[in-house]
């Protein structure tokens, strides 16, 4: 299928070179291969994107990113520089190539401030954020954004009609000392990832977040965090137990998943769950993505293309649901014909 | 189908009633009910058994029970306690009620001495374990069983041959109060609980504990804890990543779950999700449960016995792999005939 | 959910009462309920519609019908009154009740005017019509639509962006005689309803009916009478073998079924099934249907409503996509909320 | 994985070269290569099997075969012919290659009598045979085997305790002319295949011939001919209407196909009909098949070495069911270790 548009594709600032390919040592195989990639914004990607039928890319700065610093000026700092430098490099590649805001997340007024610029100054997609933003002195704190303090953030995400991408980050602190120390090979995405993103995004839910702000659009990578496995069971004891003995939701969680969330392929390329996926959430609710560089191309898009389903919901998945969710009725895919 | 096995399925002690009926009213709409059928070991429930086809229960201590017992001393007398009440309860009723041994999870060896006791003297058909085990002077310790020193509590296991059964139970102390407190509401059956045993159990397949102990039969509940919505992304990661990089498991995720691993419908009754790990887990690896009190017995057969699959498959389900692993050869499911 | 849409819903004419009472005796264990049923068009109908959530129901014409009389003077003669009868009847109901054009299908031409007359003077949905017509001399010969001589039918049908809805009808003649007669439990529902309109809609594809009349949209009973479980095998040898060695198709057999097809649950209440037909076909062209009064409101509703999905697919399959194919935006679902 | 099991595979005779070069003009685009690979019984197909890992294969001869022959004499001798080529052909091959016995279907004591034959002095697996025989003077005639003339074959079979495939052929005579003739491209696996077999095995069904028989195992390839699709709405005419009205079957639909009925994947390479089928089926009942060389076997095995399922599953659907249906304990099949 060609003109896929995709959303969960990390960059890093060059300037972080060395500890990016610290880094990388400890999740790739290839580690200068990844360095190489996640450094370029344009040239690798485009050339992967054309090879596999990939029209638009939404680029975001990698994990944790600026959710790992504790100092809120330090981290304002970090995620405009990023905002500018993404901005100057898309530049000339309107075409094939978008971003989601990056924020340091200390300050709820200073993020919407933030978001707004950057997505009236660069027309970026919306934002992308990893998971719980790291504070306090010696950087143990967790700020969730699921409180009402957070609002005016989300009231600004809802104004300016563009989505929020809760994206994992690995645990820290006194978090990772109990529980993932001891079993660090669950750290990332074989476990971690998925527990920290569905504890934060159901804790927007049951904390009203979307009662609040009806119109707000939350993406979900790694198709769904696990939390489509037990859409029934949530539902069940919501429903059921939690809101007579007084959760305060005004709607079911199939509800809110059919109103103000979306699930993308980033990383989980397995048929079975897509189509299990694709019943429980809907085909128009889910999205294509690789998660490049931590991902490749080739498999993803190969699998996407030849995974068994109706040429309506490959289309859908494929390209349509994203044209649709960021406006990308200029973009013109020339070559988005589905194979 | 009539001669259904069920094996999460709790009661709790007598002199525990008024901490049960307070407890109940935080998760029970109808907290005298519960308190009713979690003491009852005998008469409603195998009234509720015969009404809707279950031919035999495996009865275990209600959670978070022993595993919230921060003194070892204190732990141990309960366990044994628990167990002795329940073997007393179901003697005379041996075609229709069966018992997991509980356990105090302090000290292996005290642990594995409780476990040889319990399935020699009394017939009991393994453990059921809630999560991890709290200790330490302020009870904010959490001993998780997936270390070395564990290694002689888990040989026991396997030389009795009996299975265990990794239970859920609540988030305490510091990571209570840093992930679970402001979103109090996910805590039990809509995530916390999931969070935690799949946590647990798979620190048992990044340390080895399966490695070691290869005939080591597991148990998990409401359908595994959501890692069989991962299995593609688990695997993926553990062998295109985490082996490259160092974690040293000999065998696959896929053939963890083929050889030690069951999981049960405990709670879980969505035909969807059931379907989906009958194709990810395979049918031979899935028993029926209920779940009761906290779930009932009349929703959960309905369900089963009604779900659409073969018959094959709903024998096995519903008890005949049940009778393999607990070897019930000698209950007589004289009205064991599929419907 | 209200508001359910159904477009498999058969009645006959009261001057066939008798007829119709002998024939319900073949396939009814309750043929004078049956009788009760199919004669009425307005008052059980909508009291059970008002009883199970279904908000509009397009009546057609029962099987065999005009296309068991082989006579074609005779043949339009009772199209006519049928058409004209249920357009009486209907009248006062609009908000509830259309209907589809019966036809005769001898002639091509006289087919295109009755369906013409009908949804221009009645504003009736579309046609139902009875796979084959019966015609020649004795009875045997059998009209299948899917020759250039229909074209001028099939040409109408699509000026007047009306679909068409291909039912099934008994096997007669000689090729009853060699089939179907020493197994004459299979004839209906078990199988030969199925096998005559997947013969006769796939007839269509190969003779290249749709590659002239791409605007063309056709319905299909019984979840797609066999074809969606074959579309891979069906695909393969057509793109592989069959075009190949000849075959003239434009498009491939999952681009009619995304183009020119649509299926509904009339008769084939299998969540399993469904599931798989939403992979296969996708949600979008999936419409529920009862197939009243051979099956009843309450199982189809029951299932329907019940059936584990997302909420967008059974607004969708329950309500939308049949609003969207018969335009029935005046219709005024005021009780069409989802449950 | 290694070791795997096919047993649709066909074979022709030298002697017929000309003729079987015409033939596969007529659904191979590459007629020269398959007329050497379907006269080819070890060579081409051991190293193939080596190279995709296949442990064993059953032969067949290839359809229509036998059952186009309508003079008894002359199909009789052409079945013995076949048998004793295919008998000495495998000799030596013991390990790795097995046959199924052609039979002429004329006359059920005959057929009986060689079936017998061939178990009993070749040690053949059971029988393949083409769907009807043709028969009669002009050819037009079709007999059924699901007469009650037909239980003295049926009864050797299960006496034997070999299993009967039922393989398609093409539609002849009176009915080809009024069905097929003039949509000839839905003529072989898209369509009229498994209608033919459809038809049949459900005769077998409704005329009782597994209530008399009640060990008799039939297989159907091509993922079970449709019917799996409809087991639910078979069911429900069968149990609801059917018997009501006098249906005489002893048991449901999915009984027979839980106790009588096996299925293979036998040109059917799609995963979401697979996953379909092992929920309706159970994966108990479900054989690999290649149906080579009408299907290849890299498509085929590269396709269910990767199909998403568990490793269970995978090893009785690729190998186990098979052993344990043929009695291949002997087969040594030292590489047949699951990937």
């Amino acid at each position: 299928m060609h003109g896929k548009v995709i959303l969960e594709e990390a960059f890093d600032l060059p300037r972080f070179s060395q500890k990016a390919r610290w880094w990388a040592g400890l999740f790739s195989p290839e580690p200068d291969r990844h360095l190489q990639e996640i450094m370029d914004l344009t040239d690798i990607r485009i050339k992967q994107a054309d090879k596999h039928g990939v029209g638009y890319t939404i680029l975001s700065y990698t994990a944790p990113g600026v959710q790992d610093v504790s100092d809120p000026k330090e981290a304002q700092a970090l995620a405009s520089e990023i905002n500018d430098y993404v901005a100057e490099k898309i530049k000339g590649h309107e075409d094939r190539l978008g971003a989601f805001t990056t924020l340091s997340m200390h300050d709820p007024k200073e993020a919407a401030a933030e978001l707004r610029r950057c997505v009236t100054q660069y027309g970026f997609k919306g934002a992308l954020v990893n998971d719980t933003q790291r504070a306090g002195k010696d950087g143990d704190d967790m700020i969730f954004y699921d409180k009402p303090e957070w609002d005016v953030f989300w009231q600004t995400c809802a104004e300016l009609d563009v989505p929020f991408y809760l994206h994992p980050r690995n645990p820290t602190g006194s978090v990772y000392e109990k529980l993932w120390k001891d079993r660090q090979w669950l750290v990332g995405p074989p476990l971690s990832f998925a527990q920290g993103v569905s504890l934060h995004v159901l804790g927007m839910v049951t904390n009203g977040v979307f009662d609040r702000h009806p119109k707000l659009q939350i993406i979900l990578g790694h198709l769904g965090e696990h939390i489509p496995f037990d859409l029934w069971r949530i539902n069940h004891w919501f429903e059921d137990v939690k809101k007579p003995l007084g959760l305060d939701c005004k709607k079911t969680i199939r509800e809110y998943f059919n109103e103000n969330i979306w699930i993308t392929t980033s990383g989980h390329f397995s048929s079975p769950t897509l189509n299990f996926c694709m019943n429980e959430v809907g085909s128009d609710r889910i999205l294509f993505s690789v998660d490049y560089p931590f991902e490749k191309f080739e498999p993803a898009c190969t699998w996407f293309d030849n995974a068994e389903m109706s040429i309506a919901d490959r289309a859908k998945i494929g390209r349509e649901n994203a044209k649709r969710l960021f406006k990308l009725a200029a973009y013109k895919d020339s070559n988005a014909k589905v194979n």
